[in-house]
């Protein structure tokens, strides 16, 4: 059932659509930089739902580490239901991320935005939403039609273009180049598919668990727990290793299951001694790492190729696509038809 | 155990406590406010974890809605690991929120502000902490020491700050107030102990569930789950009704305990067909409302005084503390000593 689904075959054409955006979308996301820079944008605003708020964390990160730049997920709510949408400054760029460019209440924040003189931009696969028609600046994904429930190719293609708007906003011709590799990085990653597969097993019988992911990678551990969520019906609750310890630690007993997603880079010294707690604890670890000592504590290990941190989180989270579809089948779900989903949700 | 502990008795003590704050805090939240209006504050970012984390929250939707200001949840391992913190416009006032006020993450975000030149604030029980040290403005919760690890009237307190800081800024006369009648309501609310004690019963069994709020009460639905999680080990994710509707609402099915927080106010026609939608679905539900007609949809309800939708936070919180304090107490676990936790997290 894994190996013969929609969600299958999206997840192994991650490579090819992440290298075809990497050809077509530079131009859009560099006039989109440019136009940042020139205009002096100081901090971004973004609205998202579901996966595409998943990237929204990574640009948190990324354009916060990388650009300096203040990056605030916006709360929808208050532009669509309440009708008393915050004032943004004049230095501010209002990004919406969405699959569809359909849900009233993210086309709802750019609309303001608009309103109120504000530089909008979109990320989106559908150039001619809702969504889009109210952005100055548009970059379509084209990731083709994305048909399986769960969003897989269309996170690392946002994932992308946030990378390639940091570089180019940075001016960084080393990122840019390094993006390049990623489909070839990616690609080894997917070679791990049958490990995966094996792997899954184990966990047949897992009602719930969490995953943890700090800095870049925060958004890895909450994009994991919404495929796992979406596809498994297992609780699995995303946290950053900090606000874990300030509380949900208490919830680990022995062979509670949790997921860190820890890469090399400046954050190893933090995590390290966080997963060798847990370790103590007797958690069941499952370890996504590119670094062999970290991944040699976990019970379960998901490998993936060396790259620099900031690059990390768009192969990370492939074991984690991997491990919610084999799961799914080692359940007998049918992971195309996840119970009570549509491919594109409208909330106000 | 649950009405012999310390907090049972800290979260009974919560009206006396707001109240006393009610008119210490005044001064430094209006000398605060005042600041903000005479030097032009356009925005507003939070440093906070935990508990303070679900006060801040609260301060996004609350100064979103009523002051217009943009209110961002920052990411302190921008600043304490990877060292690369975001340039804050010069328009921003940093906000510090913590209990203790020791944990290096969040002090780091205020010294980091104010390198940058930036107007820097603290809400903190300790006046003398670390944080206050790097805030031009220290509002003290003076809620004397809470001794229970898990944090209820600093919650509570935190909350009253943040909505007196709303009311000044706006020169809000009326919600400053409606602000002096919570006390009174806070022990209303307070009067269902009892009911509380018998209907946890129930859910000894229960191994997850999930909590959803939204808008004002989107801090609600974490704070509950912080505390369901803290005291009682069990998965409770929080999640507002838009983003469950775009994902996880796969993982109902029937009996999943869903706790829904949805007072009067605004959100009402976007909760009730949420709410019946869930019942449908044949979960089990446990509302947390003011509204006697969404409160009969649930299976187990805890009802509180009516209230003005901004203010519905400071009650609804309430019989969440009291739920997770007896489920805590039929599962035999001592609610002052929860496993794995401290009063005090430094994290880096």
């Amino acid at each position: 059932m894994g190996s013969g689904s929609i969600l299958f075959q999206e997840i192994h054409q991650q490579p090819e659509v992440v290298e075809k955006f990497a050809e077509q979308g530079q131009g859009p996301v560099k006039a989109l930089a440019t136009h940042m820079r020139d205009t002096g944008i100081r901090q971004v605003v973004v609205a998202a739902r579901g996966t595409s708020d998943n990237a929204a964390r990574y640009a948190q990160y990324l354009l916060g580490a990388n650009n300096r730049l203040p990056v605030m997920l916006t709360t929808p709510s208050l532009f669509s239901l309440y009708q008393k949408p915050p004032l943004f400054a004049p230095d501010t760029l209002v990004l919406g991320i969405s699959q569809s460019g359909q849900s009233p209440d993210i086309v709802s924040v750019l609309a303001e935005a608009r309103r109120q003189g504000r530089t909008t931009a979109a990320i989106t696969n559908f150039v001619d939403s809702p969504l889009a028609e109210q952005a100055d600046h548009v970059v379509g994904l084209g990731v083709g039609e994305e048909r399986s429930i769960a969003a897989t190719k269309t996170y690392t293609g946002q994932l992308y273009a946030v990378g390639l708007l940091s570089a180019h906003l940075a001016n960084d011709s080393d990122g840019i180049a390094m993006l390049a590799t990623a489909p070839e990085l990616m690609r080894q990653t997917l070679s791990m598919n049958g490990d995966v597969e094996k792997l899954a097993e184990r966990y047949r019988y897992v009602r719930n668990c969490v995953v943890v992911g700090r800095g870049f990678n925060y958004s890895t551990a909450f994009e994991i727990a919404l495929k796992i969520k979406e596809l498994t019906y297992t609780l699995a609750e995303p946290y950053s290793s900090a606000d874990f310890l300030h509380g949900p630690v208490s919830l680990i007993e022995p062979a509670f299951p949790v997921i860190v997603v820890a890469p090399k880079g400046l954050l190893m010294p933090e995590l390290k001694p966080f997963v060798r707690q847990l370790r103590e604890m007797d958690a069941e670890l499952l370890c996504v790492s590119n670094d062999p000592t970290l991944l040699e504590l976990g019970r379960t290990q998901f490998p993936f190729p060396s790259v620099p941190e900031w690059l990390s989180p768009l192969l990370a989270i492939v074991p984690g696509q991997l491990f919610a579809l084999y799961l799914a089948a080692a359940r007998d779900i049918d992971p195309d038809r996840p119970r009570g989903l549509v491919k594109v949700t409208e909330t106000l």
